[in-house]
């Protein structure tokens, strides 16, 4: 199939790349020309802009984005929608909140654009290699444009949601999952590491990615951080998020959803980047003024 | 090899097959004569207690243990330490709590009888097929039985974890992860189920299961499940619980480690077996007694 790609980061670069192996022709858009150069020398055809972009395209043009999500997916679609037509395929390929995918797509359905969300995991190998993606929209549309999802993804690994907004929800709980098991994993680990016996992490997490319950790839991802630093004393404890194991939790609460798990996997991540904790300086204040309880002074300047 | 077996439960008779169809010689024990009748079907040797399965094997001997965890351990261990002698091996694969194994290790230890820990993971297809096997004890001894690991489970399934202990405690820890794991699953079908879209959970297990970042096993068993049944409406939502998830927790505690999703997660199973939850009662008496709120009337007899 021929197709624009717009955002060429990471994610983008690499599904390219694997749709060209795949015969497909790419025609490739980034904010950065250097990286469109390079999205060039793969096979994919550049151009400078989205209306060069537009025009090299036949109708019904196919569009996919793979854009960071807000600002980013809004500002795209505002420029390519006077250039597109009635019957044009836009796809969004990135972590876009579903209540935006459900605005974007009355706005699109107004001027007759046919609006896919797909929810993409995998992470970088699945981009280049074959990923999992979570198709909502149209379901006419996903059985024209399965070729492409079929190429870019491992067998077996992508289907069709539902209606519009469903791609991309169904992204959005699978990374509060994916919180939730990593808190899982990380907290077995750490009672590994304190339990006065030394253990080998690596070789465990090895054991446990063959033939046991719990394997899959999170425990194979963790073999190799262990196989680099079995203490992994190279980085902090800090635990950053990108926002969608937040919006797990708001869709959780505006559905009246109890996730116990979920949201403690990830208020355990907003604690792992607060240090000296303003909660636990409250609890030792209260110990220390209700028992006389001895507190650990503060030393260092702030 | 030629070994003894005690314990032809749902795993036990699992593994004794695969010995058998690795060309090991099985001499089988069960309390149930007629399991052990089963085992003997399938090219075992039969004993009627465990002195004739003593008296059937050489020096050094070898005996496998597969009973349930605690009491039958302990009875089953009693009745075979007359019989065995200085340099034979007992094996406890069964889900023994590590403390249990600490204190069979010294008692045996002073007999000179060798005792290794194994805790195994894969379920009745893993024992059938190829578990996974986390082993401790004597290294020499486990360089020794390996041929008999290598057997029982998936390539990759086995390894060396150290002392005696560290076997049965890294199972504990992995039931622990999968609890979290499970109850993470759980909550995001949960918020799928609830969320005004109509999804297809078998087709989003699916999809999850190949190239996604949280494939694996578990969310490959989910889809089996809700191939059964997308609404899962053959069974109640309450959750059994065997022991290991509260060894976890009873271990975090005694080392000061912080577990909260892991902990979650098994109070989420107490929880879910407690009809007219008495917190839950609590607090509601507490919204109608300061701010009059209003409280659903108990009307079922108890």
């Amino acid at each position: 199939m021929k197709l624009g790609f717009v955002g060429l980061g990471k994610m983008g670069l690499s599904m390219v790349e694997n749709l060209l192996e795949h015969g497909h022709q790419v025609v490739a858009y980034d904010l950065f020309a250097d990286i469109v150069r390079a999205a060039a020398e793969k096979g994919a055809v550049p151009v400078s802009g989205l209306e060069e972009m537009v025009a090299m395209l036949d109708a019904p043009r196919l569009v996919w984005l793979m854009v960071p999500s807000g600002d980013p997916v809004d500002k795209t679609l505002s420029s390519l929608l006077p250039l597109v037509e009635r019957g044009d395929v836009l796809i969004d390929g990135g972590n876009s909140n579903f209540r935006d995918t459900l605005r974007r797509q009355r706005e699109l359905d107004q001027k007759g654009i046919s609006y896919m969300d797909v929810g993409t995991s995998g992470g970088l190998e699945g981009a280049r290699n074959g990923a999992c993606m979570m198709i909502g929209g149209d379901r006419n549309e996903f059985t024209t444009l399965e070729p492409l999802f079929r190429d870019l993804c491992v067998p077996g690994g992508y289907g069709y949601m539902g209606e519009c907004g469903m791609g991309h929800f169904a992204k959005m709980v699978h990374n509060g999952i994916e919180y939730g098991m990593m808190q899982a994993i990380g907290e077995g680990f750490d009672l590994l590491q304190n339990s006065g016996f030394s253990y080998d992490h690596e070789e465990v997490a090895r054991v446990w990615s063959h033939g046991s319950v719990i394997r899959g790839w999170l425990m194979e991802l963790v073999a190799e951080a262990f196989h680099k630093d079995g203490g992994l004393g190279y980085l902090s404890g800090e635990i950053a998020d990108s926002g969608e194991g937040k919006w797990t939790i708001q869709t959780a609460l505006d559905n009246g959803v109890s996730i116990p798990v979920i949201a403690g996997a990830l208020f355990r991540r907003y604690r792992s980047r607060s240090h000296d904790n303003f909660s636990d300086k409250v609890v030792a204040a209260l110990r220390h003024e209700f028992g006389g309880h001895g507190y650990t002074e503060k030393t260092e300047k702030k």
